[in-house]
């Protein structure tokens, strides 16, 4: 086991944290894929993708801040909706280039189409159908611009 | 929404399989992460990457396929270790560029390292400690030759 093993200190405003960084943000050109896992009833929520930026301002303010492939830059979760992810707890991989959060899903759906989960598509012999609880209506939340 | 519908056809040996692909392939070099979930605990055990043919390998196996970034080639999870993964259910998120399978883990342990769940290190305020649970020692399952 090599894992890269170094200390950073980043600075938010007066908050400053040094912290020792396991995940190994040189793969996958910066980003590694994190998962977000509702802590009290263990749904898988969502995927999305961290910098170690995203990663340091995650553990920094207690809620998931991802960076978004699409739009380049950094995205805290919710903060269109209001449906932030509370952080209970953070785990990483053996290979150290996956992130697990645990987390409190304010507002109940992670998924901006308004499912509890992303992944409301099951697979079944006769191609895929929805299988998730739909908890509002993404025209209500977003309008009909970009949604997050 | 717009979603890449495709049909296609794959001959594995004598068995047909003609089915409708949602995962967009052609996201991420034809590489999608796929997460592993334990069926019964909810527990998250690992994650890894499919392409559209262990893709469709893992669907018409019933057990997972992954695709090793590392080794370049198809990896059936377990072929060393007799670890193998039965698929229960297959999910798909809203932007069809991620895959959630829901398995029952041949073994109990879905690390290589020997550990239940890959995500055996969690986040504390001094830094990462081992929280998992090692259900073997590597040396044992694999020699000291190459791990899977």
């Amino acid at each position: 086991m090599h894992l890269p093993k170094r200390i950073v200190a980043e600075y938010f405003g007066s908050v400053s944290i040094v912290s020792e960084l396991v995940p190994d943000f040189s793969r996958g050109d910066g980003l590694l894929p994190a998962i977000a896992q509702d802590a009290t009833s263990g749904e898988v929520l969502m995927l999305a993708y961290m910098n170690s930026e995203s990663f340091a301002r995650t553990l920094a303010s207690g809620e998931a801040v991802y960076y978004s492939r699409g739009r380049k830059r950094l995205w805290r979760k919710g903060e269109t909706s209001g449906h932030v992810q509370k952080i209970r707890d953070v785990y990483v991989d053996c290979d150290a280039d996956t992130i697990l959060l645990k987390v409190d899903q304010v507002g109940g759906a992670a998924c901006h189409q308004g499912y509890r989960s992303c992944f409301f598509r099951q697979r079944t012999a006769d191609g895929w159908r929805e299988v998730g609880e739909r908890l509002f209506d993404p025209i209500d939340v977003y309008g009909k611009g970009e949604t997050e």
